[in-house]
């Protein structure tokens, strides 16, 4: 019976290893599209967890659940690694107005901004003004500043075609925007929410006070943008209007969680670890399923594809669902930490935090050699209509495992609609389309089959090869 | 003032000559993305008009909104083109359940096919046979089948990456079923909905009887996919159940609609013309926000986008809206008739009828000397994330003006949230994501531009170009 299993494996072996990559990589993405176990984890993540901020109980639950699941994979190892985060809970839903005149108010959509204190017990009301960048508020000064709300009303630019750049050029009014406005004696902070579209949805986002002392903090909110639109409109005809809010959020201490890992050990170089990741954490108002549950479920998903695809990686494969991203990176630093306290040598890594849309490409973190490298590959791509390949930025969770010779990667898809629901209410399930959160995991899962088979220093293996 | 007018006009004409193909292309996506009309325009039509099945009330008010909006626009010629077309009316809802046994039944989400008889008054009710494929017909054969309703189950395959082509795969079930089916003496057809998701909304789509006579003909509906995948399990458990449905469809006299069309007249070549096109029409369940009021507003945008982009094109650019591709492409072919009759040089034609997702590319139908043309231009689209260019089908409206040497083109969007919507009741605006209906438009704008500045005979203008 040992034998003829012994045998099968043998065969089974031969297989894989007599097909081209094209054939591996094509029964990789059937696998993904036709028995892919990524929408089903999100299903349970999403809609019978729900959100997962850092210290909370979903987050806690996420743990427990992606381990069980991992655990029912059959890899090597798969365990918890600890690590402190911070807490933060934005209590009672939060409330604001405008007022036109007194007793003349029209409700307004906002939401605290995460980290931020809470307002007075009675709330805050105060006059506006409004600035679009850091450089407004120097010129207007103190004398124009002092003892009122100020409203950051930039918006995401509309023709930058990649979404994320958008981002980048607005997110400092929510990141430290309250340090800014404060310094000229703001009492508090108005942003207008990071969206492309014209909605009713606030969308929350880290903010942090620096080194600012606990006395001079100032409570931060973010506005919807239809809701910032009228605010800015309500200015203009009169600039004397009052805004009022109240939120009741609150810092609280420290509390101990963990990021989950899986393995598959591998065969040949079972000390060269790739890993592949996204983040269990979510921010707490809709469930986080493209931020980033899409990211931890096709994490989750490469190794099982790998297995369910036939393929025995050379190297170790790791599984990380890092806690902690959104609001202090504490899961991403810790794992790193660790890692160089081992002395675990991290040749690869690839996180999936850009939503579960679908993939069009990777961004890549490497060097020149190792990225020819990856444009060779772009042809066993192209059937599945994979075409990005561009140095760039990979992940938040991935950036400290960065070292000079090693490779880190990002899952790139689709941007245009990320922003409509990224740390929004509306971040919630039905937003995800299954086939392209399998098209993810399958092209997630392709990457580190090439680079598990090439290697990631293509001088080292060319020479390995002519040896 | 007439002259300051005339110095600024040939300013404004020697800025765009002296703009590179970078530039001019950047413009038009920058107007799309910040200026675009596309958007508006479809919640108009969504939102105000709605469901536009070709003889119906809402078709004939989107070809007379489409006519005035075409004419706020300041084109050189605006009119409507008659067209004889087929009416087809579901009349009141459709009612279907299982019964498993007397008394005991399961409600079931069905739709009439479009061009599908009605059931007799009091509905049908029958056994049911279950098959993938017209071979089985064959081989259960007429003592297996008459009497009973087929229940044709054949899936949309989940691994073809391209999803038209897993539509390709399906649609005989829907279009020939009942006609197949009659031959063995079924009484009643029901087809699985052409959908790549598992859930409750049927999907409509057209049928046809071929030459089978009037008498002969059986009622063809469409089943919701969960529904089909309860009634398979259901008869695998028990395959005496029956199946009962009641449809009130009817095909009423045709009736005339219109083609709605608009021109830009060429400044160097008006003879030679350019279409870019989509239907008017839509089923009747939605509101055809995808299918393809998409198509139509960004078709309507390009003629736009070019003026606003300061574009003189050389020929001769009409927008197209054809009326009744859904059920006869009597509109597509009238327009080519009538540019047959009239010796009209269609050199190049566009369709938009894939939705209104992140447009990826096009598909061609032209010669391989155009097709080295357009690869030519593939960097000029890198910073806009368009990278498919292959040869294949354009659009079923601009097909009938296929020449030797014209080019035939179709936009291809993301396809893979497409046969979620397709046909049915949830082709509603709430789908429709701004950015990529704005990608879109402009990403058409910017082949017609090239089109237009270096004709669609590369040979002939090479020559022109050296003499």
């Amino acid at each position: 019976m040992k034998k003829i299993f012994l045998i099968a494996l043998s065969f089974s072996s031969l297989l894989i290893f007599s097909q081209t990559d094209e054939d591996v990589i094509k029964t990789i993405y059937k696998q993904s599209l036709t028995n892919g176990k990524s929408y089903d984890w999100l299903n349970y993540l999403s809609n019978q967890i729900g959100s997962r901020l850092s210290g909370s109980l979903g987050a806690e639950k996420a743990v427990t659940y992606t381990k069980e699941e991992l655990e029912k994979l059959g890899l090597d190892k798969v365990w918890l690694q600890p690590v402190m985060v911070p807490k933060w809970v934005r209590g009672a839903k939060e409330f604001a107005y405008i007022e036109s005149a007194p007793g003349k108010t029209t409700t307004v959509n906002i939401c605290a901004l995460g980290g931020s204190v809470a307002t007075p017990a009675l709330g805050i009301k105060a006059q506006v003004v409004e600035v679009k960048n850091f450089e407004e508020l120097e010129v207007l000064g103190k004398e124009n500043i002092e003892g009122k709300i100020v409203f950051f009303n930039r918006p995401m630019q509309a023709d930058l075609i990649h979404t994320f750049e958008a981002y980048g050029g607005c997110v400092n009014q929510r990141a430290q925007g309250a340090v800014q406005a404060a310094k000229y004696g703001a009492i508090a902070v108005i942003v207008r929410s990071m969206n492309l579209r014209l909605d009713d949805f606030p969308h929350t986002g880290n903010m942090n006070y620096g080194d600012l002392p606990v006395e001079k903090r100032i409570p931060s909110a973010a506005i919807s943008t239809n809701d910032a639109e009228l605010l800015s409109a309500m200015l203009t005809l009169n600039n004397n209007i009052k805004f009022y809010f109240k939120q009741n959020c609150k810092q609280l201490k420290d509390v101990e969680s963990h990021n989950v890992i899986g393995e598959i050990t591998g065969s040949e170089f079972p000390n060269e670890y790739m890993v592949v990741g996204g983040h269990l954490d979510s921010w707490d108002l809709g469930d986080g399923s493209h931020d980033d549950g899409a990211g931890v479920v096709q994490s989750m998903d490469v190794l099982r594809l790998l297995k369910e695809s036939g393929i025995k990686p050379k190297r170790s494969i790791r599984v990380v669902l890092f806690m902690n991203e959104e609001n202090g990176l504490r899961g991403g630093r810790k794992y790193a930490e660790v890692a160089k306290q081992k002395g675990e040598n991290h040749v690869f890594a690839l996180e999936s935090d850009s939503g579960g849309f679908t993939p069009r490409g990777f961004s890549f973190d490497c060097t020149d050699a190792v990225f020819e490298q990856v444009l060779s590959w772009q042809s066993l791509f192209k059937p599945y209509l994979i075409h990005y390949f561009e140095k760039g930025g990979s992940g938040a969770d991935v950036g400290p495992l960065k070292t000079e010779s090693n490779v880190l990667a990002g899952l790139r898809p689709d941007s245009q609609r990320y922003f409509d629901h990224h740390h929004a209410s509306n971040d919630t399930f039905d937003a995800i389309n299954k086939r392209e959160l399998e098209l993810g995991a399958a092209t997630m899962t392709a990457l580190v089959y090439l680079f598990d088979k090439y290697g990631v220093n293509p001088i080292t293996n060319s020479k390995k090869i002519k040896n």
